[in-house]
Order: C-alpha cells, then sequence, then structure tokens
C-alpha cells in the first residue's frame, strides 16, 4: 500500500468513526425493549436463545416460555438452566400435529401464559422470551390484548424477545427491534436430516 | 367446541402430520452443513451464538472465530467459554472505523484466519463459527479462495455458521441454509442506547 492510500483509508475511517460516534451519542434513552423476531427463515428461536446466553453471560436472570414446542431435550435448554439463571416454563404437549386435539392445546396455552405472565411482572427478569407465541395467537389459543397489557405493564428495564412466523402487526407497532427473517434456502428441503446440536 | 368441530380439527391435524412425517421420512442425508445469516437485520451474529449454546448443550465441542469485533467484555463469549467446550479467536483489534490503518487490520484479519483454517480441519468441532468474516471478505482483506477451499475439505460431519452483511454470492451458493435478516425497525434507530445483557 502506497502512503497515499494509507492516508485516504485512514481519513475514511476517521469520517465513520466520527458518525458513528454521533450515532452513539444521539441514543440516549435507556429501558428494555420488545424485539420481534419474525419471517419464514432459519435463525429466529436461535437468536432468542443466543440473546439469553449473553445476558446470562453477564450475571442477569432471564425466563422463557415456549409455545408449541414439546418438553424434548434440547441443547440450550440444557446448558441455559445449568446455570440457574434461566427458567423454562414448557407447552409439554407439542406441536398441534401431536396433540391433534384443540381443547388440550388451549388449556396448555393458557397455562404456559399464566408462567408468562408472572415472568412480565417480575423486575428480576432482565430478559423473558416468548418463543413462538405468535403461533398460539394466530391460532386465537391466547387473546392478543392479554399478551398486549402484559407487555405494557412490564417492567421498565426489562426487555423481551417474541418469536414465530407471521407475527401479529399490534406486536410489530409497539416493538422496538423487528427482523424480517427470510429463507433464501434451507437444508431440509434439499434432504438433509435434521441433527442434534445444529437443529435442535 | 363442538364434536363436529372438534373432529375437523382432528382430521385437520392428522393430515398436517401425515406430511411432516413424510418431509421427515424424506430427508435421510447426514452431513455438516453451512448456514449463512446475512442482511441489515439484528440477530445475525445471535442466533450463531444461540446454535453455539445448543451444540454445547449437547456436549459437542464449538469453534469460534470473531472478525471485526474486539476483545471486550461480551455475554455470550464469558457464559460459552466457561463451558471449557468453545474456543474463542478474536481479532483483538475492533473495528475498522478504531484502527484507521488498513494494513493493521490485514494483518489481524490474516492471524484470526490462522486460527480459523485449523478449526475448519479438526473433526472435534462440531460446530465452527466465522462471525462478520463477510466483512473481511469484501474489504479484501482476506481472500474468498482461501476460504472456499478451507470449507470444501472441511470435515464431513462439522457445521459452519457464517455470520455478516452482503455475503459473497459464491458462499451462498454452496451454503446449505441461507437467512437473510432484513430490519423492519431498531431500536437504536429510535435513540434507545444499546445494553448490556441485550446488545452485547
Amino acid at each position: 500500500m502506497t502512503n497515499n492510500e494509507h492516508a485516504r483509508h485512514k481519513a475514511r475511517m476517521i469520517k465513520k468513526k466520527q458518525h458513528i460516534d454521533q450515532r452513539i451519542a444521539a441514543a440516549n434513552e435507556s429501558r428494555g425493549i420488545i424485539i420481534v423476531l419474525t419471517g419464514n427463515g432459519k435463525g429466529k428461536t436461535t437468536a432468542a436463545f443466543g440473546n439469553v446466553a449473553r445476558c446470562i453471560g453477564h450475571g442477569y436472570h432471564t425466563g422463557i416460555i415456549q409455545f408449541i414446542k414439546g418438553d424434548w431435550p434440547c441443547g440450550e435448554r440444557q446448558l441455559l438452566e445449568q446455570t440457574g439463571r434461566a427458567t423454562f416454563h414448557v407447552m409439554k404437549t407439542g406441536f398441534t400435529w401431536e396433540t391433534q386435539d384443540k381443547t388440550v392445546d388451549i388449556a396448555a396455552t393458557q397455562e404456559v401464559w399464566k408462567a408468562g405472565k408472572v415472568m412480565l411482572s417480575d423486575p428480576n427478569l432482565r430478559l423473558v422470551v416468548l418463543d413462538e407465541i405468535t403461533y398460539v395467537l394466530r391460532y386465537g389459543y391466547l387473546a392478543i390484548e392479554e399478551v398486549m397489557s402484559a407487555l405494557q405493564q412490564r417492567p421498565a428495564m426489562q426487555s423481551v424477545i417474541i418469536t414465530g412466523r407471521g407475527c401479529p402487526q399490534a406486536l410489530i407497532d409497539i416493538a422496538d427491534t423487528v427482523s424480517d427473517i427470510q429463507p433464501v434456502k434451507h437444508a431440509f428441503d434439499a434432504g438433509i436430516q435434521a441433527q442434534e446440536g445444529i437443529d435442535w
């Protein structure tokens, strides 16, 4: 690299740093946020658990409600529960196509939601994950008004992550950060088996 | 719910289960996969770390190369390193706009990539994360041919996660699963500070 190129790169980076520093200085509000991870792509639940790991790594406590998914062994749950700083409530009945019984699904949803409401009022929880809650909202197994109200009344510094396809617009509207995860391709569609440690 | 509604729901779920079971049966190839998490939205790195947590939870070993990001305290690293099943190599120099020196950035990239190549040839690692590698590829600090060749020669059961905005097409082409994470909105743009446990 010539001295000239070196100087030009340095000048660009100084300008970039100024811009970034200004944006950081402008962000001066501090409160818990609502993060929505939606869309049909892979990575919604894993991103939520990455955030739980991050939070626990700093010594905070977290709560996780898993709608839809059953109580089978799952790598992240095993690891995070061991830390003593992640409390899980899992809808033990599993997928709707496994129960094949709407009454059972509704009762199971209401039961884990009861635990969810307690978490959403607990100021000791830095982060609460409502994993795959969008499905039970879309099926009408849980009233969106109840969820909205619990979210709005939660402790000021508590953040919440909502995951699942087809997130209702009302939740997107009150969220602070929303990512739409789109599938470009998926190994499963190409005939590759789901794998321990990668897919569950 | 009437008996009729009940029966209709059950019939729909039986059909859905058949469809899903067929798809699961059709996916009969077993090998390590390449996952690309790209796009400008939030959740790429956190999803990668969620997958590392999952993998470790099942007792597997993992390796993580962090390009771009510096050596500051970071919740997920603290937690995952403690397990003894996650090895990190971090480009300690940090963001390009912090170093403001291209020669330093290139040398730092090459150094962590050396560790990356070792990981990509280690059959004991179930999962390797190349976090934010897309940037150093776009800047030309690392040759894409080198990365492609290391990926293609890796152990058969090793999976790799590649994160970062603007992933080069060549990597998308050889990947098995690709998610494009689009930002709908971001708390930071609304003036909310980055927070410990949530953003780092």
